[in-house]
C-alpha cells in the first residue's frame, strides 16, 4: 500500500495552510493511480509536522511512502531538512519504503501551468 | 506589445533565484502566444526588484504588462505587497496597462504536475 505525502512549508496564516489541505483533498478525489491515498505535512508553523505526517501514513496502512516536496525552489528545506526528516523516520521504521521525489519547481508542467494562468488574464 | 512579468519571492540562495531565471528563459523559448516576452522580478532578496522589473518591461517597449505571482500560497505578499507595487507603478505610468493574474497555487494544472512528478518516483 503506497501513500503520497505532500510536504509544504507551512505558514502563520491559517488560510495558506488550508490552501494546501484543499489541494491534498483534490488529489485524493483524483485518486491517483498506484496510490492508496494522499496526506499532507508541514515543515514548520502548521500541523501535522513531517514526523506526524509520516506516522499518519503508517497508521493508515502504508508500506511505502512517496514524499513530494511542495516547494518552488530547491532551498535548504528541500535539500537538507526534508531528507533529514526522512532519514530519522527510516531509522525507526526500516520496514517502510520511503522515496523522495524532485520538488514542484522542477516539474516540466510548470511552464504550461504559468502560461495557462497568464493567457486567461 | 504585451509582456509577462513573473514575480517570485527571492531567496538568499543564488541557486534558488537562478532556478526562477531559468524558468523565465524556458518561458521565453516557448514564446507564449500573445506575449512579446517574459521578464522576472523578485519581491525581495534578489534583483531585479518589482519596480525594476516593471521598468524593464517598459524599456523593452511594453504597452501592457501581465503580472504573474509565482507563489504557492495567497499570503500577504500575494494579497498586499504585489498589488501595492503595481499601484505605485501605475501612479507614475498611467499609460501602461497592468493586470494581475491569480497566483500559481491557484492553477488547475498543479494537481497534474504533482501527480506527474509523484508517478515517476
Amino acid at each position: 500500500m503506497k501513500t503520497l505525502l505532500l510536504i509544504a512549508h507551512g505558514s502563520r496564516r491559517a488560510a495558506s495552510n488550508d490552501e494546501v489541505r484543499q489541494l491534498t483533498q483534490r488529489l485524493n478525489v483524483i485518486n491517483p493511480l498506484g496510490f492508496s491515498g494522499v496526506e499532507t505535512a508541514f515543515l514548520e508553523l502548521a500541523q501535522p509536522s513531517i514526523p506526524e505526517g509520516l506516522a499518519a501514513c503508517v497508521a493508515k496502512g502504508a508500506s511505502e511512502i512517496v514524499v513530494f516536496p511542495y516547494f518552488l525552489a530547491a532551498g535548504t528545506h528541500v535539500v537538507n531538512d526534508i531528507p533529514e526528516a526522512i532519514q530519522a523516520f527510516q531509522a525507526t521504521h526500516p520496514q517502510i519504503k520511503v522515496s523522495l521525489t524532485p520538488h514542484l519547481g522542477d516539474s516540466d508542467l510548470l511552464p504550461q501551468a504559468i502560461l495557462q494562468v497568464a493567457s486567461a488574464a
